[in-house]
């Protein structure tokens, strides 16, 4: 037997058992008359004593261990002078007497401890070391927890969990796609799903009203912080629902992650905005409503004081930071330096300062009165001591540069706790989106979203201004889900696929089976993804979805570990009838 | 709102109720003053009634619909006067009042009923009607109650799921693996994973010690019946345990899939059996212990009576076929066809039959006189009214054949029922095979399985006759899953790829990241992966995996419902740095 507890088990009722533990030397002491062994596996540290007076040769071999040995460890349970409240172990500590190596190590590369000194890339390369800390493992079975939780949810209200193909075909919509060589069918390829979109919709075709499947998607992406070609979705669809019949579902099953997981309690109902009103009130559609801090619309108020910046600006928005009314020179400068950056994009910052006194002072104070700035703060709702931010330019990069403004605001004023979680969602987005480049409409969710009953006839006559059924779940400013009621009829699909710019035989070509399928009695449906990476992040308080991911690629897409991608023989591409055409430089 | 009840819900107490249901139309019969409609969805069938004389328009309305509409009906449940036992729903109707179609269907290729009239590409091709279709319907809600009690079974015992890459590294040895051309790295693939082998056990190195994943693997394998280029396995892994912790976790799983699944009480020890035995007693390493009827060996009993094909036989086996003495000639001349079709390869069939009368017959009756073949009988343990069947020749291969005989006897005599299941562990297999073509060993199960601790000295003297410690479970004489106790130990690991065949380079630049990861501390582990699909066929009764899997490929890797694979465009051979290379006819 290799071990009769693990090393996150003993208590002081214990004490005086005789027990086998197997694990990792995670430190030792040698203390002269003692050696102190911290004995480490998943379930915690236990301390392991031996002891020079009464039996020196096992002592002695205890200290020749090192860092990471993989060590069984024989004795008795007893109890320690010095307990350690930190470890649940704490109490006791094992009298060694017997003592076996399976496995010795070289030192590791870095220190395997929460806080490691190992830089990232190192940490990749060695993933599996990097797995044994705390952080990352408590990560993983966080992970492993949510995902079973969630099929708890899913399996007690009828969901079957379906698994849907990985060798699929490849459709241009959309991102791009991994594609697979076919050796049988020489000069054919598979693709990788990018998502099991038009599978999980044939399952509502073949009756299975409602599915959910945990499964990982593939996405050949150019490189952007925080992605990897391969993540995992909780991807879901129901029949016979309405929008209201989705929402609902979907934000039972936040609720109960956020109940069995995190013991937190979301009795209200989520909020809900329209894709309208988040971007007018946060210039963005997926807010962070944990703190308040709405952008308020003072174009109409702003104008016509002879001041060009305001004057000839399409769009003047302004924030009303609490408090901060004392913000220095340097202080409103930072801000300043923030808007300009070009990935915000602000020609520059107005400021409105409402003193604890009474007093208003802005960087306006040329064109506007005291009178003229009144109307400003009470536009938006500032009290004395607030501090008044104000952009202007096109509304649409307006809000959007006050969105980053006011997560900025709120990152220094520390309204944005990680352990506090303001779910909403987001709906009725537009249908499509205008591609400058491309000359033509693109959905702005995917080609099999449907489009607000009232809105049908907009398709003819202007598309642009199309609502769709499609909804968005958002966290504390991360986008975690999104779907939409689905179109399930074979003309307005063939429709929809027209507005997008495709021949009728380019549709037929890459969509027909589900065109096909619509016609033998397709249901109502819809349906959602849960992007399952960003989701645990969220619960796990990281900052990036790698820290998430057992073994996550690099910002290259390579798993540096096993160093892939690689070459493969020239046998391997003769059978699968491709061979390389590499640009020389 | 779409329905208050499925087509499966209601019963005798909600007669009176208002309902709404919605699905799809089944069957419709029109009795001149009635009209009886089917209403079917995921859950059942319930009878809509529409009558001529309360209600001529609906009535005239419901007349019109096809098989396959999608329906809405909302009306009163009303008590049946004939009623109907079969159905969940049979004593209950509703009398509509309202009806609404939500989408058409032209008529279906083939009968929607568990017993179709479509052949198996039409159906393969429109696989979301066939998906329609109870016995389907049943297989998948199988299967998806399989996985979830599975994942039930380890969450409870701390298992945690984790999720290993889909784009990782070709390697040689093995099946041919599925390579994905990367984008952003020219010139270099990912392989999708024959299975997650590598990275399972990088995470017993990260001291998970008690991994499990339901996943999806990949092969690029000929053509074979029954094979999917992508199949689901529930890989697992332990660490600090020997073979026997494995057996018994693994033989729980299956204990308590059987119960919770099928009601099943499989309260005894599998059977444990050596390869060796197994393939003494049964000519197979995957057993059918439905029912006895063992190999004998015959060997000795029967040489030296002057009968060439027995005198120059290295081996002579028998099986004792019960109460079957009065075999025909017809009868025996079938099955000694069947011996000698090619894919089984015996030369001929002898045979004994022991009257009930005790007198013997045989068709060896020239060379061996009755009390010769006393002692055959005896060898056998014959009774009164038996046959024996008896083969001849090289001893593996006539052991094969034997296999294959007791299983045709069994189906002839009805001992292989598909409801009784008759699990075993296959223990000892040989570590390595000879590959006659290639001149070289290959590992029997994979190059990570240790060889048993005696038998280590024969790695550099007669590898061939290494056990490894590796087992199989079988069920019915099925394989439904395999594994082994890992090598732990990088030493070992190198000589293992040496014995393989392995450059020192090669196994550096394919397994490099593993054995320097054993650098590190690596504990002693080893696990087991079953065969999913082929876990769900057996438990559904099914002799084709297919059958439980939503969106299966036919024969030449084709999904011919969506017409994959597929080409591609030009534009995306470029951006992925290469070109066709198709051999001219």
């Amino acid at each position: 037997m290799y071990r009769t507890h693990t090393c996150g088990e003993l208590r002081i009722q214990d004490i005086s058992k005789r027990v086998i533990l197997s694990g990792w030397i995670q430190r030792s002491r040698d203390l002269g008359g003692m050696t102190f062994i911290d004995l480490r596996d998943r379930y915690g540290i236990t301390q392991l004593v031996f002891n020079m007076e009464t039996n020196a040769g096992l002592c002695r071999e205890a200290r020749k261990l090192g860092r990471e040995f993989v060590i069984q460890a024989t004795g008795v349970v007893t109890e320690r002078s010095n307990k350690n409240p930190k470890l649940s172990t704490g109490d006791i500590e094992i009298m060694v007497d017997i003592l076996t190596v399976f496995n010795e190590s070289v030192t590791p590369p870095f220190t395997i401890e929460t806080e490691t000194d190992g830089g990232d890339e190192l940490r990749m390369k060695y993933r599996y070391l990097d797995l044994r800390r705390d952080p990352l493992k408590n990560n993983l079975w966080l992970r492993h927890r949510m995902a079973f939780e969630a099929r708890n949810y899913f399996n007690s209200r009828q969901f079957m969990e379906i698994e849907t193909p990985m060798l699929i075909k490849s459709t241009p919509e959309g991102a791009r796609d991994f594609v697979v060589p076919s050796r049988i069918n020489p000069g054919q390829f598979y693709a990788l799903p990018q998502s099991p979109q038009t599978f999980k919709q044939l399952l509502m075709v073949a009756g299975y009203d409602r599915y959910v499947q945990i499964v990982k998607c593939f996405r050949d992406e150019d490189l952007r912080a925080d992605r990897q070609p391969e993540f995992t979705q909780i991807d879901c669809e129901m029949s016979f629902v309405h929008q209201d019949d989705v929402l609902n579902m979907f934000e039972g099953m936040v609720k109960h992650l956020f109940k069995s997981i995190k013991g937190i309690d979301l009795n209200h109902e989520f909020p809900r905005l329209s894709y309208d009103q988040a971007m007018e009130q946060y210039g963005s559609d997926k807010p962070d409503i944990r703190f308040e801090m709405r952008i308020s619309d003072l174009t109409t108020a702003a104008k016509g004081k002879g001041f060009t910046v305001i004057d000839s600006a399409a769009y003047v928005g302004g924030l009303c930071v609490r408090g901060c009314s004392e913000y220095s020179r340097k202080q409103l400068d930072e801000l300043t330096e923030f808007v300009k950056k070009p990935q915000i994009g602000a020609k520059g910052l107005l400021y409105v300062k409402y003193g604890t006194d009474g007093i208003i002072k802005s960087s306006v104070d040329k064109f506007y009165s005291a009178d003229d700035l009144k109307i400003w703060l009470n536009q938006v709702k500032a009290q004395p001591g607030d501090l008044i931010l104000v952009l202007t330019g096109e509304r649409m990069s307006t809000l959007r540069a006050l969105s980053e403004l006011r997560l900025e605001m709120g990152n220094r004023l520390n309204l944005r706790p990680k352990d506090v979680f303001k779910p909403l969602w987001v709906l009725d987005f537009p249908l499509l989106e205008w591609d400058e480049e491309a000359k033509r409409f693109f959905a702005m969710h995917h080609p099999f979203t449907s489009p607000k009953t009232e809105d049908i006839g907009l398709l003819d006559t202007n598309p642009g201004k199309i609502r769709a059924n499609a909804y968005d779940i958002v966290i504390n400013g991360v986008e975690v889900g999104g779907g939409s009621i689905r179109i399930h009829n074979e003309y307005l699909q063939k429709k929809m696929f027209s507005v997008l710019g495709f021949t009728p035989e380019e549709a037929e070509r890459q969509f027909g089976f589900l065109m096909q399928a619509f016609r033998y009695g397709a249901p109502p449906h819809g349906g959602i993804a849960f992007g399952f990476d960003r989701l645990v992040s969220l619960f796990a308080g990281e900052d990036s979805i790698r820290d998430v991911i057992a073994f996550p690629k690099n910002n290259t897409a390579r798993d540096v570990m096993i160093d892939s991608p690689s070459k493969i023989s020239n046998e391997q591409l003769k059978e699968l009838s491709i061979k390389l055409n590499i640009k020389k430089e």
